[in-house]
């Protein structure tokens, strides 16, 4: 099997490409060879396959032709201009979250082949009137651009897979903690930050109440779930080939309890709560009352506590994890 | 105030340049210019104010440009590769259907006047695992690449909107019936034919059974709609800009029944019943339990009786009536 992960250098990207290269295979087939594409050259990884890294920009179609190639199998199109910068440009979203993922699809059907393409979505297409409880039924209604592309993107990944050009799926992912990496200007950033930092002995700063809910999963079950929605049985999934995937509401005092369980007294004492009401405005409206029906049907699976996220923190991420 | 009707060659174009002509205004804005666009030169009308024809295509931005100008208040577009053509011809529909639409609303963002964009969208956007009932918060899973291009139609209408760059709204229309004109290889084409030429003395062929059910609406309250719809303000429609439009749901032998009612008993005599299985298939596959919640609470209407129906289609369409 071989297999093209697009938006390979990312968190999600690297995380998968390591648990592949763990299981050396997908839904009982050997994996012959791994191809981590992203727009600046991503890090490699060892393996017991061949891997190969290569820049590849999804809103150039003789890009995409040069990445994608009649012996693709399976792609991973994680590639997006994340939530923010989206909001602030409006055509780099465009061109990579729409324009880009037509690209990819548009090679896919030229080629002919009808390869699998697993699309990540996100739950930002939720919002505005759609009613709570909110889910695989929900009508998207979303407020940022980001969530628009990503609901064009889901729509033209259940019409393709209709017209027989792909195999197609795709997963709105939960807010993903606890993140690597370093904090960023995304309103989301402390739901990892508060965690992350002090973990790592740093000071952070928590801008909402404790009793601010939100839904979560962490890295190592996406990425788990990610796999497991590519071992899927199309026919299992239906003619919805879009679902949530699974993620559990948490309150930040949860979040932190859970910290201090794993990590002892320590670490909380690290975060300074500090309400910064733009922040709470924008996250306030932010949907949590999300139900991952179908998912969870087909076998995929959320964290169990989110003592489990903050140990696979420590294991997996902690500077000088191994 | 000065609208383009692009699409004002087809048979809702030409009906609703002709109520603009009679009302002459708009939400009591006196209408000072109309312009009707199409794909093939489509023809003028008489009206109390200027009134332009010309082509445009939508595909190519730069005839976008030339149709829409600065001082373009109000677009309704209506332009479209139908269902079964966008069916057969994938690039045609995607370059018509959603690049075109995409075109209209990059022009008026480009222009920065914020100019209204009324997008009539079809009932095509339900289907697949979407539950009965069906409206304004049904996830879209089109079973047609013409259903995929409207539900993306009306993202775009959303997010455009939502970001101040038109003031936009999107129609999911009922099946029009009686449609004037000649019958065309649609499967839906008999929901009109067996009335439309009984009612002109012609033979028909009905090929399903007298109790298929289906979603309904007249062409005069579908061109009062799209005018309302015009008048609404943005703020009683809220966050989500799409809307069903209202239709009524009714039996084959209800269809004939108002016919004889109305018109006496010699044209369902006209009728000859010969099921195809083919067409049956397709179409008993179509969703009629829809609601229309937002529209009607905003004051937009469904035939009262399909004796209107066909009332309006006598007086309106008949060959021959003034």
């Amino acid at each position: 099997m071989n297999i093209l992960i697009i938006g390979g250098g990312g968190v999600i990207g690297q995380k998968l490409a390591l648990a592949l290269a763990r299981t050396g295979q997908v839904d009982g087939k050997p994996i012959t060879k791994l191809t981590l594409a992203d727009v600046v050259m991503p890090g490699g990884i060892d393996a017991p396959f061949e891997v190969q890294t290569q820049t590849c920009d999804i809103a150039d179609p003789a890009s995409v032709a040069k990445t994608i190639t009649a012996d693709t199998d399976l792609i991973f199109l994680l590639a997006a201009i994340v939530s923010a910068h989206a909001e602030e440009d409006f055509d780099a979203g465009m061109k990579i979250n729409l324009f880009g993922t037509y690209n990819v699809l548009e090679r896919c059907r030229a080629l002919g082949t009808t390869p699998m393409v697993l699309l990540t979505s996100s739950i930002a297409v939720y919002g505005g009137e759609a009613k709570d409880p909110l889910g695989d039924h929900t009508y998207p209604n979303p407020q940022t651009s980001y969530g628009m592309q990503k609901a064009v993107g889901e729509l033209l990944i259940n019409d393709y897979t209709r017209k027989g050009y792909i195999d197609g799926r795709a997963f709105r992912l939960p807010t993903i903690s606890v993140r690597p990496g370093r904090p960023n200007r995304a309103a989301s950033s402390f739901m990892s930050s508060i965690l992350r930092e002090p973990l790592n002995g740093q000071e952070a700063i928590c801008p909402v109440a404790g009793d601010f809910l939100h839904y979560y999963l962490s890295p190592r079950l996406c990425v788990e779930n990610l796999i497991k929605g590519a071992e899927l049985n199309g026919s299992d999934i239906g003619m919805n080939r879009v679902m949530q995937m699974p993620g559990k509401v948490w309150s930040i005092n949860q979040l932190i309890t859970a910290m201090t369980t794993v990590a002892g007294p320590g670490p909380a004492k690290l975060i300074r709560w500090d309400p910064q009401p733009e922040i709470e405005r924008i996250v306030t409206g932010w949907r949590w009352d999300i139900h991952a029906e179908k998912a969870k049907r087909l076998g995929l699976k959320a964290d169990r506590s989110f003592e489990d996220n903050i140990r696979y923190y420590l294991e997996d991420d902690r500077p000088g994890a191994s």
